[in-house]
């Protein structure tokens, strides 16, 4: 099957069909590599665009892969033969800033970081920060319900998605949701399509919260004996009353390696913890933080201006880079009641240990959710074999400490077959008979997530 | 139909049939008769008993209306001729609390206030506090998505629901969400069973969120000229980036009436409102709350203690009784855009006048969410008339003005002929097409929400 000159001259956008695709827009971030390459490609440039395109799919017989940024680690956007690929990374409007009922109304192709940017202008911010805000697109957000740092005060994507514009599989427009605070006319179909991972529809607007630039922001860091240490400490914390707007984990081996990069001294430290306090009490909070901090450590230092606050952190955001020196690297996701963290970590070392493999892990404390980063050598095999093992053994360990195999990243591909596991056949049954009633076909992303 | 002795007797919990079942169990707090009376009431004493009434109610043809403590505002558990009704306020127990983890598992009957003050053992407590909260269940909140005073700062019921336990209309038990804060494992169906008001299964336990009881809490009050400088005094408190814990308002009859019910002398305000701070930066935030008031007023009054607290919260939580003793009161329950609310209080007086009806307004001015009460005097036929005439046109305004016609109450039976208004066709269409796919037959509460 192919399209039709008509067909094809119909769109606004781009619309390139077999070897003129570039191999990148059949691949995400995941390293994840698709069977067979995708029969189009169609760059939407409007809407209208998204809905010819799935209306032109449904009648070639191809499934529909949504893309925006490709940023995805899950495989979600991975597409192969039979495939028609729709980016809308096109749809770059901020279609309103509304700074008296903090919102903002974007096509799904904007990115977290100007949106960040242009609410900024009027004292305000777009919470969400999943560490590809840079890059990434709040509809491929919101497609995964993207987590990132500052979630432990203020949620994941969803928490600030209001409503969304969405062309479903018969090519009709469906707008949910609302600009209110609250609303409870109809079910909550707009956190259904939140994290759906482009099983359900084309999201393409979003009408988004935003909420004001902290009044002050304070950032404490501390380095510990061993990770048990830090994560007694950032439970102490959270028993404190204090709510961190951050409060991240780095494990011995992630710090010496981001500390390595950085060009800083090794710390000798086996933990460190990074926390962030925001708004009217991020003083009294910090306060509270370095005391509590300091029932289990005496290295530790408070930064109260943004330069410093930064070089805190950098330590933690240099982590996944300094890792990626060293080989392909497989960013698992897992989240852990808080309580188990450390039991959670000293259970990956045991992992990595056991199958010669090499594990570092960081993540948020605060959420309980952990990035195991296994690193595996170029041209290795076998190695990358015995980490594939040593992942399915870390989603084992997550399940076991009554967690969940993806915290923020998705299920996409990689994940499918644990998804039953997680869900129960009972639970799996339920998504499946949803996603039935929305897409019969199956035309949006089979064999991804949910997808069948 | 009717039940067969063998399925009576396999009830571990009560069976009434026809005439035994009280009156009292066939309506909730709306005011809404239905017609005709339930052919079976079964007082569910476990999960078990749960789908056995489900099963026997699809065997003899009846739909199944789902009850809590019966404090509904919408008719959602009005039951009339056809029905069985399901009461699951038996299923009492609270499971677990993990201060640790600072979540609870309990059963649906549950009320809020009973799990708050066990969490209050362990300096926790549950967020989610409708005005009924001492009388409603945790399962009836849910299953309405209900709001309360503290959602400006915590968010509603929903925003505290981790995971569910629901009986589905062919008797499967499922398990839905996680014990994490984060998570992404499949679609977010804890969220579409949270508001669907009893048409999508019977929610019959619940993971729910605990958070630490503030550290420190102040409440200021404060008398206004007119409700446009009480609005603009309640943007400027969010403008200047505080995070109220509570932002509430009264009109000025709401606040005479109050204040009467209380025994205080007339304040001759045109307007009240009553914020809380409340955590480490409690203090710092009053303080500039009661700065923001200053620029429209200078009759403020700030409270730093329970007593005082509770003496300037007692106006507001005297408005709804207050107006009780005029009659009947059609407590109606709009959100608009925060920047819309003085206007939406104006069109709302307005409409009061031209239709000689007694329309008194409060609500939570943080979230634009407005709670319009109609008094209709006793035995007056016309007043009624022309207060749902009047209820319609603030319906329509709520949607005018960009909002909702239920922020926090539901659609139940009394909105039903709004919710297509409100949420269109197609949005509507896939409301239906996802409730077809979970209740084929329409077991659960045909006829309220989007059953049908």
């Amino acid at each position: 099957m192919t399209l039709s000159v008509a067909e094809i001259g119909a769109f606004t956008g781009t619309v390139l069909l077999g070897r003129d695709i570039p191999a990148a827009a059949r691949i995400d971030r995941s390293g994840y590599v698709p069977v067979g390459a995708p029969e189009a490609l169609v760059r939407a440039a409007d809407v209208e665009d998204v809905r010819r395109a799935v209306r032109v799919a449904a009648r070639a017989g191809w499934s529909v892969v949504v893309r925006g940024a490709g940023s995805g680690l899950a495989g979600g956007a991975a597409a192969g033969a039979g495939t028609l690929v729709l980016d809308v990374s096109g749809l770059q409007r901020i279609l309103e800033i509304s700074p008296a009922d903090e919102l903002a109304v974007v096509e799904a192709g904007v990115s977290g970081a100007v949106l960040d940017a242009e609410a900024a202008r009027h004292g305000l911010r777009y919470t969400p920060d999943p560490a590809s805000v840079a890059i990434s697109t709040i509809g491929g957000n919101i497609a995964t319900n993207a987590g990132g740092l500052r979630c432990v005060k203020y949620g994941v994507t969803g928490d600030a998605v209001l409503g969304l514009s969405v062309v479903l599989a018969d090519g009709r427009l469906v707008h949910t949701g609302r600009r209110t605070v609250k609303g409870v006319a109809g079910l909550d179909i707009t956190r259904l399509f939140t994290g759906s991972e482009g099983t359900l529809g084309v999201i393409v607007a979003a009408t988004v919260r935003l909420q004001p630039i902290p009044i002050d922001t304070v950032t404490v860091a501390a380095w510990f004996d061993d990770v048990e240490q830090a994560a007694a400490a950032a439970a102490g914390v959270l028993a404190a009353r204090v709510r961190p707007a951050m409060l991240e984990l780095l494990d011995e081996s992630s710090l010496r390696e981001a500390r390595d990069l950085l060009g800083l001294p090794a710390s000798a430290a086996g933990a460190f913890l990074v926390a962030q306090t925001d708004g009217y009490g991020a003083r009294a909070e910090a306060e509270v933080v370095a005391d509590t901090f300091r029932h289990w450590t005496s290295r530790l230092e408070v930064g109260t201006d943004p330069a410093a606050a930064d070089a805190l952190l950098a330590v933690r955001r240099a982590a996944l880079p300094a890792l990626e020196r060293h080989g392909r690297t497989l960013i698992e996701d897992i989240a852990v009641p808080r309580s188990r963290i450390a039991e959670a970590v000293r259970r990956i070392t045991e992992i990595a240990t056991r199958h010669s493999t090499r594990i570092h892990t960081f993540g948020h404390a605060g959420d309980g959710n952990l990035h195991p980063i296994i690193v595996v050598p170029p041209d290795d095999p076998a190695a990358y074999t015995r980490a594939t093992t040593a992942a399915d053994e870390i989603f084992a360990t997550a399940l076991a400490l009554g967690g969940t195999i993806t915290g923020e990243h998705g299920i996409g591909i990689l994940k499918r077959a644990w998804l039953s596991r997680e869900l129960g056949p009972d639970a799996l049954d339920v998504q499946l008979s949803l996603r039935r009633a929305l897409d019969p076909t199956g035309l949006f992303n089979p064999g991804k997530a949910l997808g069948q």
